[in-house]
């Protein structure tokens, strides 16, 4: 049976490195996913109010469809200020585009926000919103490991009417290549079953590594398209929305094959949580490949991308689970 | 407990007529969903090798954005030609756009076909396919009854390695709002969980609607990304792939609303099939309007619209095992 990478993480992808930060005062928070050589980046964007940036920078049409970094952020469209706050601190320590000696390295830092605006927090920024500097904070705090849970872009975030978080999962398939995901789980919708118990994501689980909760016999039929679990059911402000996910792999993805991974990576969104894509929700997969193994021509080539697309779903619908559990296993 | 409408079908869409034919030599067959008056159409293509017609006619930024018909067939690109002998044989029957007295009458007929050349049918057709034909007579086959299984645009389908079909599935959502799905299911991905009886659509479904099978404690978990119970797993050829959908409701979307419907049906798919819209489906989900029930304005619309949207969602898992658990009865 296949097996997680050593960390179970998203930084199992050897180059890739994670930085969380949060302001406890505003509870809220910044994640940022660096990978300073630029790797083949897409995005797809799928729910119905994305707070964005970047995007169609990815587009396979464009000249540079790379990213040196992802930026998740809590604070809606505040929140966009951390990619400003990560390109400034990446710049200085040269990571980017270097198009002319003398002028400042170029980093393309797409970005996603959720929205975490209601939760509570100290929301009274005026003119400065925390999110700039919290960007800067996520870079120097880069590194293989970090945390899940109320953390980084999660730190504020909501799943349904549970805490929701930062997650994270990987998968080893074997000869180097490797796929994992990150998401920031802020749904409308639910992660849970209607026992209320019981993951959506179950049949994915490995390992015990969200609980080791299964369907029991007597679990009810799910018929109601609004289940009261979720912020629709329990008609909280329809702002209160978002999965932010990242997906990444080993494998030497064109930025349109990458493109196509971001696309079935939406699908461990909607096995995950129900219902998602919603009118609020801004869901977005954001997808990296680091290029480091070959995965030759076609047919091969083409079934080796039907895999690693079927695993970004199962790493995304694996990581939003993990965020939901460590969130309310860390009482954060 | 909410209930699906009587037929249990699409057709429990007030106005929505469909038609069935196949040529059993052939081993193919067209469906036609008919809705003469023209109702608020979209679509959302999110497979990687899809055979459409028409769709950027319904994009919400263009004139008409409606449909008079949507055409489901076998046959790749050669199944295409069913939609023109659908809009000729409506043509006939004045259905369509009436744009200047003495000329024909203009059907909008938006059209996708699924991949079942493959399967063992008599495909030595030269330059006359049968699908024109077909489609023709689908028109004039078309009214609220119908049957499930290997008939219509699921005549030739394959479903992983079993057989697929034509599915379709109702919710009465009350006051008159009603959802429903119409599918053929012919996916690389599978239906079936990890025991390879347990439809994956297994918490959606009612009053036993698809068998009534439910996971046993012994579920074993679901890691290879590629099952042995998909053609990939199989190694069958790529091009046996798709599952096409359609949702509608008696709501009263805009194209753009419907175009979020349509996005959200096809989480039902993620969820029914895995895996699902890989590069080798042609997956489609269109979605109709007819706009007698009036959803009043906001907030309670955007919440009736997320609510319409999940419950297209599971109707469209539903549709799915339907699909195959008829075709398998039926044994065609």
């Amino acid at each position: 049976m296949l097996k997680p990478g050593p960390r179970n993480l998203i930084t199992d992808i050897p180059g890739l490195l994670v930085g969380c930060v949060e302001d406890e005062a505003v509870r809220t928070g910044v994640t940022v996913a660096l990978c300073p050589e630029a790797w083949t980046a897409a995005v797809d964007v799928r729910g119905g109010g994305p707070a964005v940036r970047e995007t169609d920078t990815l587009r396979p049409e464009n000249s540079f469809s790379k990213a040196h970094a992802i930026c998740f952020s809590g604070g809606s469209v505040f929140g966009l200020g951390a990619a400003d706050g990560a390109v400034a601190a990446m710049s200085a320590r040269e990571m980017g585009l270097k198009l002319s000696p003398g002028t400042p390295a170029i980093p393309i830092v797409p970005a996603a926000c959720l929205h975490d605006l209601a939760n509570g927090g100290d929301k009274a920024w005026g003119l400065t919103p925390p999110y700039r500097e919290l960007g800067m904070k996520a870079v120097a705090a880069a590194g293989e490991d970090f945390p899940l849970g109320s953390v980084g872009a999660g730190r504020g975030a909501m799943a349904g009417t549970r805490k929701g978080g930062l997650g994270s999962a990987s998968i080893d398939l074997g000869g180097g290549l490797i796929v994992a995901a990150l998401v920031a789980a802020n749904p409308v919708g639910t992660p849970y079953m209607a026992d209320g118990e019981t993951f959506w994501a179950w049949p994915f689980e490995i390992d015990g590594e969200f609980g080791g909760k299964r369907p029991g016999a007597d679990m009810p039929s799910t018929v109601e398209p609004i289940p009261d679990d979720s912020k629709l059911g329990a008609r909280l402000k329809a702002g209160a929305n978002t999965t932010l996910a990242l997906v990444a792999t080993t494998a030497d993805l064109s930025t349109a094959e990458a493109q196509r991974m971001a696309m079935m990576a939406h699908d461990g969104m909607a096995r995950a949580v129900r219902p998602s894509h919603t009118p609020f929700d801004g869901d977005v997969c954001f997808a990296l490949a680091s290029g480091a193994v070959s995965l030759g021509s076609d047919p091969m080539r083409g079934l080796q991308r039907a895999r690693i697309g079927a695993a970004a779903a199962d790493c995304v619908a694996r990581a939003i689970a993990r965020a939901v559990h460590a969130a309310a296993r860390g009482g954060v």
